[in-house]
């Protein structure tokens, strides 16, 4: 057909500013409240677990913030990231849509998290801390922070949920060949992992508790080892930013203009990151692109979540933020997309959902695995199981541009790989999967979970 | 630094045209001898497992062969390459000299393999082909070839060797999500197959073995059935010409020119691919590149073996070629670099080194995986276990380079992850690797080995 698929910027595209969607957005940022007092939280607090230039970012107003020239130097190994034109997905489904892809996938750690890992072992480097804690999760995060950390020389310890751990080996190994240690949480390192132990040894573990241990190690310290966190915190969403602003310049380089921007949702990050920069042409421009964050069924939070205040951990040690949340004690279903597995939400990408800037779509893991593998086959890259619900969405808006008889401009962000997810894609192809929903019942119960908040006491 | 790091080609500079050494080589290529009558093969023979246009392309000296539009499109999915200078790992190294990595691991299937894998597939299509068999050790060949016989929408069986198909489940479902029906050889599905189990019913396989099962199954398909080989052949070393017709470019970019070129060697396509752009270089404008091949010492096909007519696989069903061969017989000890355990080199690589314009080294996978970590350390990505030995080699260049105060430019061929390869970085963490060397006593037994061939018969 000899049409133009990829669309290639140079190393001299890489932003050299990242976005802050804080900067325009019409809702101010909700307050950060002590896990403890439930009052707004000081700098100073958060400065036990992060460096000072994040907490600087985490509340600035300003539109744009340097990337420094460090970060960029690695950035350069791997960004700018293709944007591509999925011709042969279209013709499969016979739309008149022209579908985009954002491929993250290509970068050394697989997925967009190695974009703010850099970011945020870089700060903590030059604020002079050598040792950082994180959880992870199915390993995209524990990956993308080894990276980084061996970049720059850090320590780098690992709480990865047991089950993961066990089911996962592979990625446990990648991040000790990049020098990370793994540990399956809960362990005996903890107080909170003790006490977990003792109530029960058998225990998988769970994101939240992962969360806890990380940040009591992190915590109890003396400033040593610092704490990272991958997505929900606006600073880690700043850091996606640069997702989205190649993409503008290379849907430019299209000559189109994305009329959907597709991104899924576990905290918000790559979604955040994708669709910020476009969000920011509605708020000043005039542009009218719908932006759709699509979470999975298994954990509804925009769709079916509350936008209240409750903790970021299950542990309650982290602080509380106001997002959309199923409640800290939720324990998402054993779906494959460990990525999207979060009972909360940006705070950032709560807010301005509640107000009706962004859309969200919940999708069942079945046709996401579908719409995954089409995708392959039609494009040759295996999707993350958390990249299917973004692909499914794509889908569904192509195939509606199709009965429309619409032409229609799509985007989505393929956030990472599925190379360490194929027992996944064996269990689908198997039949083997399930697809979970809350029930109304656990939906009704989520007010009586949330901690109880003073508002007066606040806006005080 | 603010260095240039990545030297980036837009879709336009994807080569229009692959090129063919033959076209310029002093030494003409020896006969191709049937495996029952030892006499030369004629296209007709060749025809029963190769469509034609391949088949003119692995006796053609053009020295530029047109690359079809329709496989120019599906390049255009992840080509061009990357282009990177390693400045982390040069000072990692302390060397004064400069590296540069071209990295095939950002194709879908992970390596260069599909380079030729969507040339394969569709020059069968367009002859009528709906069909291909082929084999596979590690995986990688079997991925890429799995993956382009779904962009052309044709069957695929791979006959992947037991051991590894044990070993791997991940690279057997990603072939399967892609529609390839996978078996683990031998099977009971061939004459070959049913013979050696027979004789041994827990048989592990090996890459010979599969050959044969994949050929058998072509042979007697009356010619619905194509067969498919991701190495050996001149047309496969064709197709990966893109990846040295980039480089040169890249280089250009950098305003450099290497010193020395580096590839990993099993087969010989991917070493070729890098290494005879810069080849003709050599021949046709007087520059000096030296060009390495890297083989392992449990496989050192080139560096200890006999240059001789020898059977392309151990059943004896594939053509006789003439090439530095261990014996059609020999068993690899069991490397973690899969697509380095051949007994044979693609002839053309043979020839070349026989005749002194390329040079080779073997070197023992502990190095080699030692060397791979480094890398990873220092640059972010995971390589592939045959790839560290290339990285391995470019490491010794540097070295080298630094002891005599040399600027010296090296470039080496990065051709593939290691994400379906992290039990082998374990076992190397672990210190559970072993080196393999071939005995004295294995190496003089080959010419024992080998077919007897009547050399005058041929010349007439």
């Amino acid at each position: 057909m000899n049409q133009k698929t990829r669309f290639t910027l140079t190393e001299n595209d890489i932003p050299k500013q990242w976005y802050n969607i804080n900067g325009d957005s019409p809702i101010p940022p909700a307050p950060v409240l002590h896990p403890v007092t439930k009052e707004p939280v000081t700098p100073e607090f958060l400065s036990v677990l992060f460096p000072m230039a994040l907490i600087e970012q985490e509340i600035s107003s300003d539109r744009f913030i340097d990337i420094p020239e460090e970060v960029q130097d690695v950035y350069k190994l791997y960004r700018p990231t293709p944007l591509i034109r999925a011709y042969r997905l279209e013709k499969a489904l016979g739309t008149p849509a022209h579908i985009y892809y954002k491929y993250e996938g290509t970068s050394p750690s697989g997925s967009h998290k190695i974009n703010t890992a850099i970011a945020q072992a870089y700060y903590n480097k030059i604020s002079g801390i050598e040792s950082l804690t994180t959880e992870t999760g199915a390993g995209q995060w524990g990956s993308a922070l080894s990276i980084a950390c061996s970049f720059y020389d850090m320590a780098l310890d690992v709480y990865m949920v047991k089950c993961s751990y066990q089911q996962k080996p592979y990625r446990r190994i990648l991040m000790e060949t990049f020098g990370a240690n793994c540990f399956a949480s809960p362990t005996d390192r903890t107080d909170t992992g003790r006490a977990m132990l003792a109530e029960d040894p058998d225990c998988p573990g769970s994101l939240g508790l992962a969360i806890s241990e990380a940040v009591e190690v992190a915590a109890k310290s003396n400033g040593k080892i610092k704490y990272s966190l991958g997505s929900v915190l606006h600073h880690v969403l700043i850091h996606q930013s640069v997702i989205g602003e190649e993409c503008l310049k290379q849907m430019d380089m299209a000559d189109e203009y994305p009329d959907v921007v597709i991104g899924c949702v576990g905290g918000g990050s790559n979604f955040s990151g994708i669709a910020f920069p476009f969000l920011r042409e509605n708020l000043r421009n005039g542009m009218k692109t719908r932006l759709v964050a699509v979470e999975p069924t298994a954990a509804p939070t925009l769709t079916r979540g509350l936008y209240s205040f409750d903790y970021g951990d299950t542990g309650k040690m982290a602080p509380i933020v106001k997002m959309h949340t199923l409640g800290h004690s939720f324990i998402p279903a054993p779906i494959h997309a460990g990525g999207l597995r979060y009972h909360g939400m940006a705070p950032t990408v709560s807010s301005l959902y509640d107000a009706g800037y962004i859309d969200a779509v919940a999708l069942p893991q079945i046709r996401a695995f579908q719409a995954g593998q089409l995708f392959a086959k039609s494009e040759g890259i295996l999707p993350a199981p958390e990249s299917n619900h973004a692909i499914c969405a794509a889908v569904d808006e192509a195939l509606d541009a199709k009965e429309k008889g619409e032409k229609r401009v799509i985007l989505f962000n393929l956030s990472g790989h599925g190379h360490f997810d194929l027992a996944a894609y064996q269990a689908y192809m198997q039949e083997d999967l399930e697809d979970f929903a809350c029930t109304d019942e656990y939906i009704q119960s989520i007010p009586d979970r949330l901690p109880q908040i003073d508002l007066d006491k606040i806006a005080a």
